[in-house]
């Protein structure tokens, strides 16, 4: 196996020689490596960034320093074809360095990045559809090696497409540990936050990309209140410098989103005008334009404005959703509706039964919903916030909800207002309906009359479709099981 | 026995040689019977009223005609002595009549009329604790008779203390038969409003009484929408001459309610000001001020208004008790919260769970909460309208609900604002909690320091009360089975 490493190693040689060479896959990740100076403060001292060129475009790059005198410019590339770059540095050494690669098709498994598509939705930048069935384990980078590992065993037969993780760690109840890394220099209780220490971020990256293989987004909370380190409240200056050193490591990859903050209205010390300037930040210096996102407590952040490019929602009512889609024009993501599990915390303890019900129901109201589990464990060990393993019965469920979802119409489905049951459709063609507490006998349905439909009995917690015989169009009745918790599928005949 | 006829009769007699004979129990009734004119159209050409005095009150009371030449001014005594009445009427066979009797001490079984106490609460005129536990049966008695007493056979061992039923017919889905009695007479399409029809009203009377006798409130619902007599809009005059013969005839049973509409805001025709006018007409013809409600669909009467004894509530936001109860300064009684069935209409077909959930979540947010039931039946006999036998898995644990709040606090339960979870409680000395969804393996509570409680975990639907040992105060987690759907009870140590 050829290491990138070695691949990029070669392209620090004269660009015309490797041409052939020097090959990456579209929405892949090259690395400019240059050796530089390793004098004095080079995380604050040096400045590096690149150009990159394709045809008439050109893309600046911010660099980074990774310690021990290693400088790189790490760039993912959206078109295929040659592409040259120039460096720009106040050190000649790193200065005007140039090369070239050649970016090809990718491969099968690689889809490139996720981006908000039909307004409401997402898919990837090469068509394929992306349905947010995300979960959470907001300090799983910063548990000892053996539990990542585990997490990433667990997460490669899970149903889930999207992880909601923290760059910082987390002191919160059951979170009373001191990783063996941290993102800046700590000595005692004091923090240098004029440098930053790669390891740290090497392991970061390292995950995110063994999310990426597993074909799951990365959701990169940047800011958090379960703070005792200090990071949550940081001098300004060092808040942009953190920002802009994690976009410059991170955002070449590809399943990379940024999430500004975790419950941004609980963290002490912050104007709004401070998470209006971190977006400002990312827009500035993400070349990729990765998606934006923030998540409240108690106070919502306004999404409406322009920066936000998806609703991030802390909560529980999920018939909103129709007026908030309607209100942003924007996708409305569910990331935090409860944990199924059973510690003393109330956002922490409902039932499997429950979170199924409102995956259902996020669904159903043109959402899509987030997952997360808090069960007691021996070592404190918690799904939510360390990984480790699943315990819990949402989570099979949720992946027949995914695989329905992600068989029915590609461009999503919109909810239906005043629905005699909550209802999301793909209007004359798919209409998924979900009755939650409603056990009719006979269900009332009102599809177009001037097409046939097929119906599906849907159990979203037994996991079975049962396909009811004919055809139905207009106002019927629909023979159902007479229980609760029911779905119904309508599928236009071809 | 005795009838209360041959008692009567022999109160026509001189007072003063009946004085030992002529005995009601307190809160009992007292009819006067005349016999009077059958010329001409005696409903309307007749006035009758009666002055009753006990001491130094004077009560004021119409009478009736009862066709046949029968006139009767029914009365209710609630002081316990002597009383004396006057008759008065535009016609002298029935003016300056005079009797009397003795009102005695009521059976133990009889409580005297429920009224608010407390401000949030109900009570019995004799100190009895009441909490509403009604169903709802619109039309059971404009059934055929074996089936309006299979509805009295059931309610028997049924666990309500309230019934919800129109004192009109009603016409709607599953109800499309003419009744055998109607109040006015008709013919063909032709109501006659000049009339009434007495054997219509024998008939509600009796089953008012055979409810009395079981304990069970009759709410009586005055108007409603679901007609096609014409009894929905008929003139002012009719309308108040139909209210007056009705208070006339029925508020003397103590277990008399006045409900003024069942979903008043879909009756057509009507300005809101003709429903503010029945509430003037109750409240100026009603000797004994029993109960006064009225019931809503979508837009909610003003349950401020000073008329309106206690608020009639249709919906599931339970969590808005709190806030209604410190607005309206009234007890707040959820009505109508959809059914327990499987009908194809979405009001109709909720789950036995979600139905026994519902009857917690209104309890522990400081409400009563109401039953209804509509399982398809061959013969369209759904209890929510016509009575007969109940087939749901609710009732018996509304019993159970029932049980515990009778052996609870008499003078009801408060809302805990901000509670952990729902909670209502006698602050220091009794706290309810419903967990819902929740599943906690240990719960959070916070209870006063400076007292020690008992604890039982209670599943409302296993039906079970499990004491916890040792005794629990300030704040502690609770040990729980870690399912969800339980509730907690603690009591206050003697």
């Amino acid at each position: 196996m050829i290491t990138r490493r070695a691949i990029l190693a070669a392209a620090l040689l004269p660009a015309a020689r490797l041409r052939a060479q020097t090959r990456v896959e579209r929405w892949d990740v090259h690395d400019v490596n240059l050796d530089g100076p390793r004098d004095g403060n080079p995380f604050l001292d040096v400045r590096l960034s690149a150009t990159f060129r394709n045809q008439h475009r050109a893309v600046e790059v911010d660099g980074f320093y990774d310690g021990n005198g290693a400088y790189k410019v790490r760039f993912s590339p959206d078109s295929e074809g040659e592409w040259s770059y120039t460096t720009r540095s106040n050190r000649r050494e790193l200065d005007g360095k140039t090369g070239s690669f050649a970016c090809t098709r990718p491969a099968a498994s690689n889809h490139g990045p996720v981006g908000v598509r039909n307004t409401f939705h997402f898919g990837y930048a090469d068509g394929k559809p992306y349905f947010p069935f995300g979960t959470t384990c907001y300090a799983w980078t910063h548990q000892p090696d053996p539990l990542q590992q585990q997490t990433i065993e667990t997460l490669r037969t899970a149903p889930f497409n999207k992880m909601r993780m923290c760059v910082f760690p987390k002191w919160y109840a059951f979170n009373r540990d001191e990783p063996r890394l941290l993102p800046f220099p700590r000595s005692g209780s004091e923090n240098d936050y004029t440098r930053f220490v790669p390891e740290f971020w090497h392991n970061l990256e390292t995950r995110v990309q063994q999310l990426q293989s597993m074909g799951i987004e990365a959701d990169l909370i940047l800011f958090h209140p379960y703070d005792h380190w200090g990071y949550a409240l940081m001098p300004p200056e060092v808040d942009e410098r953190y920002l802009r050193y994690a976009v410059a490591r991170l955002a070449a990859y590809r399943n990379v989103w940024w999430s500004v903050a975790n419950e941004w209205d609980l963290v002490k010390g912050k104007k709004p005008s401070d998470w209006d300037n971190y977006f400002r930040i990312l827009q500035t210096a993400d070349p990729y334009s990765r998606l934006r996102g923030i998540h409240h407590s108690r106070v919502m952040y306004d999404h409406g404005k322009a920066w936000v490019t998806h609703a991030s929602i802390q909560g529980d009512d999920f018939a909103k959703t129709p007026e908030w889609r309607d209100t942003w024009r924007k996708p409305v993501v569910w990331d935090e509706c409860k944990y199924e599990g059973n510690i003393p915390q109330r956002w922490g303890d409902i039932s499997a039964q429950e979170m199924t019900r409102r995956f259902w129901l996020g669904t159903v109201y043109g959402g899509y919903v987030g997952h997360g589990e808090t069960y007691l464990e021996p070592k404190d060990i918690l799904w939510w916030s360390k990984g480790g393993v699943l315990h819990g019965d949402s989570p099979k469920r949720i992946a027949f909800l995914r695989s329905i979802i992600e068989s029915g119409p590609p461009d999503g489905l919109a909810p239906i207002p005043n629905a005699y049951y909550p209802a999301a459709a793909k209007a004359g063609e798919y209409y998924l309906y979900y009755l939650d507490y409603h056990q009719p006998e006979r269900a009332n349905f009102d599809l177009p009359a001037e097409a046939k439909f097929e119906a599906d009995v849907i159990d979203p917690w037994a996991m079975t479709i049962a396909r009811s015989p004919g055809t139905y169009s207009g106002k019927f009745e629909l023979k159902m099981p007479g229980r609760p918790g029911m779905a119904v599928r309508f599928r236009k005949v071809a």
